[in-house]
């Protein structure tokens, strides 16, 4: 068996798979920030017409992979798997999709680092051998994450200013054996850590420090340089996770990143559209990705990404109970063809 | 690249990963149960001295991967993933152990399917190429599911005839590319089911439909028949989803499981331990595979297991909504050395 592991926590796919489609949709905020004209879809309203926010939730994942599905010219007959996790408690939003697509579902559960987690899992499955074509998915939801975690946004609830708005949207993948498009080739999978922060409205600074190993791992066990990136782009860190992070990656490991390291959860979002902090949620990676940087990619202006998606492993019950907020963050390598 | 599919939903292992090391850890009602003798630890109580069930629940966890690891000769930072889902919100005992464990972590879930869904996925990163070794683990325990799902347990609702109870215990094992134990031949990854079941109380009938989906779609893919393993068993449908469980593969595919076809829900309790239809979470399936079958492969009684882990797809939210419960089921095949 070929080795297929680089260093400590990096896998080099063998045979790249490919990302044959991949979509975005996201909510109206969304749409009005810098990235809108790079989504396949923006909804006019929150509810997509739907009687609840859980179900529009749903709504938005489901067209998400429809349209990854259309421009790739499949069907969900067509994959093998469907890898796929949300922030809703038991990950609802991605089991009640799964029924609609109708593959064998392995549901996946990484916070906001869910993106990269479902990219990596399918690109090891494609590239192990063990399917041809593996459909990822996640999605997040202002309006059921704030009732979720925080409040009902009816109840007026005061934002603290390193706050970050959850991302209204949801991104969806075909990865491929073969065909046409960008490829995975890498992907380093982060371990958790826990460096003391518990407010749960400070989730930059809690993920900080998992993006800044999991980026400082991946450039130890592949021997690139941050330089060897058009774009290394952190998940939802947002302003001041993201200037952490730089710090972070500078101070413990003496490398200094350059103006290619970026965060969706900073480029989501004008600064005048009252997100405080920037963008979260397990759509901000996502549609970021599958809207922005894809078309980054066919516009030629990226031709290798490190995206690094960095998830917040809190609850409610856990930050009520007192505890600290453990966090991860994976990066994969997507370059285009 | 070999082919390592049969039919639409089973991967063969080329390579069959071998279990080095299980471990199962169960509270004071499951050690009281007739499989108490087979798990490594039974605790006293429900709060093993934690201040919070959720702790407690996550000290078993943590307990049962180092003695995997301990049966297995290794210590966490001989593994190169660590993979682990359970019932909480957000996953968060898995979460907070894989901090402990400090391997590369990826969260799964699939409700009470998640030891499956482990195992399958430990399998193909090992068989694929991409980890040396994996650690796979999930938990449930009564007292923080029955807060979560449905009443604190002080409160004493009534419970329904057809109700299930949620096992305390922790599972856990090492998969690794070479050594000595039981190997894993076969998963068949399910699709998610939803035959109109609401009501939150009556799980067994929900899953059931899964449960029978996944071995019949097993069968046709690997052109076996029922006789042709010692046991399969169903993870946590209890007394009356099991048998109707039994009926759906009689009536849709016209094949007869025999006395082999068995309930990892029903063998955990005695019926006079006044858990109703049987045992049910993510430990259920976990402690009785790990703890029990583990030891019956040891004894010569079992050769061939089919386990298929059921999972309930639902949330309180959903549950609440007036939605359906969505459920799957997952099927890997262990061989005794």
């Amino acid at each position: 068996m070929a080795e297929k592991r680089l260093g400590r926590q990096t896998v080099a796919f063998q045979n790249p798979p490919v990302i044959v489609g991949m979509a975005a949709v996201a909510g109206p905020k969304e749409g009005e920030g810098p990235l809108g004209a790079d989504f396949d879809h923006v909804y006019r309203d929150v509810t997509l017409g739907q009687d609840s926010f859980e179900k529009a939730e749903r709504e938005m994942m489901k067209n998400a992979c429809l349209t990854a599905l259309q421009k790739a010219g499949l069907t969900p007959a067509d994959v093998d798997f469907f890898l796929a996790g949300d922030l809703l408690n038991q990950i609802i939003t991605a089991s009640f999709t799964a029924l609609e697509i109708g593959a064998p579902y392995l549901g996946v559960y990484g916070a906001c680092s869910t993106s990269a987690e479902g990219l990596a899992l399918a690109a090891m499955l494609i590239d192990g051998g063990f399917a041809r074509r593996v459909l990822v998915a996640c999605s997040s939801h202002n309006a059921t994450a704030e009732r979720q975690y925080r409040y009902p946004v009816e109840y007026g609830g005061q934002r603290k200013p390193y706050s970050q708005w959850t991302v209204t949207g949801a991104g969806a993948a075909v990865l491929s054996r073969e065909g046409e498009g960008p490829r995975v080739t890498h992907a380093t999978l982060g371990k958790v850590f826990d460096h003391g922060v518990k407010d749960p409205y400070n989730q930059g600074a809690a993920m900080a420090p998992a993006a800044a190993d999991t980026i400082v791992r991946h450039l130890l066990d592949t021997g690139r340089r941050p330089e060897d990136y058009d774009l290394i782009a952190t998940g939802d860190l947002a302003r001041f996770g993201h200037q952490l992070a730089r710090e972070l990656v500078a101070r413990d490991a003496g490398i200094t990143l350059g103006d290619n390291f970026t965060d969706c959860g900073i480029l989501i979002y004008r600064e005048d559209q009252g997100v405080h902090s920037g963008g979260s949620g397990c759509a901000c990676s996502a549609v970021v990705t599958f809207g922005h940087f894809a078309r980054e990619m066919e516009r030629g202006r990226i031709r290798r990404l490190l995206l690094v998606a960095t998830g917040a492993l809190l609850s409610t019950t856990s930050a009520q109970q007192g505890e600290n907020i453990p966090a991860v963050a994976h990066g994969v390598v997507i370059e285009a063809r």
